[in-house]
């Protein structure tokens, strides 16, 4: 598939138009175009603007409200509680992490629960809104159950996202986006077309049993990183995504696959900690430095792979498209153009 | 080994005797115990109150001031950082653990991090006890380097331990307390043992390449859970833990091995979050219960053992040891008895 590029500008104003023209006010359109693009420069672009299309066919159907108005109740000088009303996911998302920002502001760490929300792309471009101006976070979402609990035998929580940043120098900031399962469903599908066996820590058969066989493995369950580890791990995200925001939790989230036309009432977390309160920016630049350079200075298993620091792939893909522009697939540019030339 | 058994409050009573015995004011005595107990309690009695001839041992030869000061700075209404001037780490552990509680109870959520600490203890007790008053909790410390960057070839972090609790009614808490590692040391000691190989994914060998033989491994590194992940996680505690919080961090940490009588200045983090400014009382109960009734609702794939949630064990553990006396190993004992009684 040939490629195409645009400067990130160009792209932030594309997409913010084609989800105006999708229904969303101009001031949301252009919030969530922020954290879609930022997705894209990071390399993910599989949580990035290509997921507008989706988005808009959501709203088309009624399974998401693009003029939402999220509602942010401040329940404590450090806590909030968003409400989604259904909106688009980045959306209420950035109307989260700006709750918890200004909490953090005001008495050094904030928190944001939001509920009836929807996906919120990746977790990194909020990791790094909260970098770029000071503040260390830890951030999850609870998602559509596909994992058995661990010895148990059928969907009952979400492959949950977790992220987590610190800022760095110069815009070195660490940034750790991470779902629980070992492996996305998609390496499963490629050993299945490559007619490779897998090994038996990434899935299991409908029963809850290991397999090494990926067709077993897809028709059955992903498995969590540290089995029962991250089982827990993932209970923990959805624990404080989705139980204490007052959303939807475990089986109680739907699919958006099965129920399109159907609010999901996801939940999410947000808290950052103001790093100002705790050092200077010096004190926090330098260590960030030795920090890294310590990791870097482990000598390589394998010398063609030194080691890296989380969020060094991410950032490096975002420095590389500032300087050449964005990496698009066409189909994906054209769907945008038509949706923003429908909004005229 | 025969075993013996005592009421938690003589063990309250006699590790306290034994710990003021070592050096430790009497007050401060009486909150190291508590949480050692705890973890007794919780049957986690590899970092019990077995651990107390350990601790003092360190004090001897100067590495642990048993008599330090803990500093407690608030640097706004939601955040302290702690200094637990080379005290006793359970010590500086409740002096954390209370910092943030008293932050969470003002402003809905608190932060402690705590430098100039030791080893803290399990992180479960701390958990529970934030649980017990209506906390949510994330709570983490780093550890002496044992584990290899991802893709390198040395020790540079610590297999640093992660907890989470959330309070459930009737003391039913979620309770999550793990380190980073698939398995820990001890399991590949008995793999080695046993003549047994081990699967690729629990350690690597001295040259940073996965491995089936736990000589081998024992010789290398533990391996995160996975892989890169929980190399990530690792890290991201460390940062929480150590790096923001003042404290040493990665390669920094002094091993208390090679060199006991040297400071490691160990730092943790807690962060508490205020379940009561989220949702009522009767709210979280049953929102709790029906989390855990979905988990439990899950077929077994092996029928004689059910799912669980985290915490289950421990806290069937502690109700248990409440009624029939905590279980202890008769020379921890006959060992606390001879501090007890030299103090007095």
């Amino acid at each position: 598939m040939t490629e195409t590029k645009l400067p990130e500008s160009e792209l932030l104003d594309l997409a913010t138009r084609a989800l105006h023209g999708g229904g969303m006010r101009e001031e949301d359109a252009a919030q969530t175009a922020r954290v879609l693009v930022l997705a894209d420069m990071f390399g993910v672009r599989t949580h990035g603007i290509s997921r507008v299309a989706q988005y808009l066919g959501r709203v088309r159907v009624g399974g998401i409200d693009a003029r939402a108005e999220v509602q942010v109740a401040r329940m404590a000088p450090g806590v909030s509680m968003v409400d989604g009303r259904n909106g688009i996911g980045p959306l209420v998302g950035m109307k989260a992490l700006e709750a918890a920002m200004q909490s953090a502001r005001e008495v050094g760490i904030g928190a944001a629960f939001a509920s009836g929300s929807n996906h919120f792309g990746p977790i990194s471009p909020y990791s790094w809104l909260a970098a770029e101006e000071g503040f260390a976070s830890m951030i999850g979402s609870n998602a559509t159950t596909t994992i058995a609990p661990w010895g148990g035998s059928d969907a009952r929580l979400g492959n949950s996202p977790l992220g987590f940043g610190v800022p760095g120098g110069d815009g070195a900031h660490f940034m750790l986006d991470m779902a629980m399962s070992v492996v996305a469903r998609a390496k499963i599908r490629n050993a299945l077309k490559a007619g490779q066996s897998i090994p038996d820590t990434w899935g299991t058969d409908k029963a809850g049993r290991p397999t090494t066989d990926p067709k077993a493995a897809l028709d059955g369950f992903l498995q969590p990183i540290g089995g029962h580890k991250g089982y827990g791990l993932a209970l923990v995200v959805d624990l404080f995504a989705g139980l204490l925001s007052n959303a939807a939790y475990l089986t109680h989230v739907k699919s958006w696959v099965d129920a399109p036309d159907e609010p999901q009432n996801l939940g999410h977390f947000f808290i950052l900690i103001d790093t100002r309160r705790l050092g200077s920016a010096a004190w926090l630049v330098e260590r960030m430095r030795d920090f890294a350079d310590i990791l870097h200075g482990s000598p390589a298993a394998d010398p063609g792979k030194p080691v890296i620091v989380p969020g060094e792939i991410e950032l490096r893909n975002m420095a590389r498209q500032r300087a050449e522009g964005v990496r698009l697939d066409p189909a994906v540019l054209a769907l945008l153009r038509q949706r923003a030339a429908a909004a005229g």
